[in-house]
């Protein structure tokens, strides 16, 4: 395990425990921490998997730095499990691993989503999870390192449905968060959650996602546990602007910043791209950034007039066949 | 309102309110009830729109009783709400419709379903629903009826998905239940709804109905709050055979039987001839009538071995089409 600190890398090795997250879970002897450096080229060349755990915004600079240290003709499994769009450029994970280390590494890039919440994992609680690569045969690699009966690994050919599900769901989170802070009840909230995921369906599949991809563990089993969890930090975040406080002071009091506050933003310019209707998304993002009222904005999402439950747009797939070119797979 | 019991007609027709159900509730004085004889024919002449909010086991013999005094050129708007497959026929209410009233009413027949508990309903919590009708013009004029700011209606053209949606989500309610009966937490609640959502879209696509039915308000939405509320009955017998308690002893302090426990029974039988895999609800129809041991159960559903998440069946829509032929629909 590589960690940018050497305190954590240390306390590590001496004690087999994390100091920041998870501190009561104790690791197996065998598994050893390096850093704070970049792991070197031979380190990196004699491992068979490299599991990326790090925050979106950080995968550019690592991937950079990797790059000259793979071993192009002999691949490690390559495994991502961070969440999110790329602040300004809008990238999935897959675009920024084809932009750093190109497009043949991109096409067998692994991706995990689903319900997981580490410190239940770490007490071995039954947890189920998507494995996704445009690789099949990497997907399945994946899927059998990491099984086990209270681990179960499904997998998906869909990243780009895989990675949107898990970036979007943040933002209904907040909604949801704000339905429960406005004091709406059950109802209200499995209304929020479907017409929710029927919204990431449509902008998904605007995209050029599978529309089925959101019916996954990564699309609606994600989504379920982010919005019912009072512990999410962006149902916290929905849960408080309900209650009438303002995103600074909540920004402020909760220490960092949500990842589905920044991902509304994105998202607005994505739906707007997109050209596709995304009413609850839009509401959030006037919520957070244009100081619109909570309450005027749901009730004006109650008054709009009833539609077809399933539109699924006519004109799909621009983004995902750009980003398929940039992959070769065009 | 028609009720077969001439107290609840006299009460109602006093106090305006309803002797069994929600009590507390005042309902306008504009609404009459009548019965306990089934309406006359002039009544059913005179109205526009009949809703049937009954058991579905009674459903066959009201339309028995309605047929013969129906205007079949001058047909009202039927709605139904009731959820569930018949015991013995497995059928669905469409073809209960078709059996009993002929096709020409089951093709415009409408049906309602949703996450929507009535308590929160009457107290105006906002609440969505799917409004599914083979004929798009009915399901519009139903949606039209019921739309408000509070209770949102959402079209679809997939009766047989939503149908098959209210059922079969009380099997997994059941499911859900046990799970949390046996001490599992937030990831394996998670994990069993989405595995679920995944066994009911398999066997609704091998049935013939749009996996993406199940994306809706009555499918996911349902199941969602079905699965996430203790107040549900399917959810308590689960949660109480996860406990330990045996199903004789759960029925009989219930009171009655909860819809799931029927249900799953005539679900084994058609998952049986759809040749379609269905581990969750046959590992709950082991625990409700073999006598298998939960635990040994649930261990055995998390030692099945990886597979592809969403593997919808290649052969379909046999039931569904002998039904749209029974409907002149083929």
């Amino acid at each position: 395990m590589w960690s940018r600190s050497e305190n954590l890398v240390q306390h590590f090795n001496t004690h087999h425990r994390n100091l920041e997250y998870l501190t009561d879970h104790t690791f197996p002897d065998s598994v050893k921490a390096i850093g704070p450096e970049f792991p070197s080229e031979d380190v990196i060349r004699d491992v068979d998997v490299l599991l990326f755990a790090i925050p979106t915004e950080g995968v550019r600079a690592a991937l950079t730095s990797l790059k000259p240290k793979l071993d192009i003709s002999r691949l490690p499994l390559l495994i991502f499990v961070n969440k999110g769009i790329e602040t300004g450029t809008h990238a999935l994970t897959l675009e920024i691993i084809a932009d750093t280390c190109g497009p043949e590494v991109a096409r067998i890039a692994t991706f995990i989503s689903g319900p997981s919440f580490a410190k239940e994992i770490v007490r071995r609680q039954p947890t189920s999870v998507s494995v996704a690569s445009l690789s099949e045969v990497h997907a399945q690699r994946a899927s059998k390192l990491f099984h086990q009966p209270w681990f179960r690994c499904y997998t998906g050919d869909d990243p780009i449905g895989l990675e949107l599900a898990g970036a979007l769901k943040n933002v209904y989170a907040i909604a949801a968060g704000i339905a429960d802070g406005l004091g709406f009840e059950n109802n209200t909230r499995a209304m929020l959650i479907t017409r929710g995921l029927a919204e990431m369906t449509r902008i998904g599949s605007a995209y050029g996602a599978s529309p089925l991809t959101f019916l996954s563990l990564a699309g609606v089993g994600d989504l379920f546990l982010t919005c019912s969890s009072p512990t999410s930090r962006n149902y916290t975040v929905g849960f408080r602007l309900g209650k009438g406080e303002k995103l600074d002071y909540i920004t402020k009091t909760l220490g960092s910043v949500a990842e589905g506050v920044t991902t509304a933003k994105g998202l607005r310019q994505i739906v707007d791209e997109l050209g596709v209707a995304a009413p609850i998304a839009i509401g959030v993002y006037e919520v957070l950034y244009e100081d619109k009222d909570v309450k005027e904005r749901a009730q004006a999402l109650l008054c709009l007039p009833p539609v077809p439950e399933l539109d699924l747009p006519e004109e799909t797939g621009k983004p995902a066949a750009r980003l398929m070119k940039k992959l070769g797979m065009a």
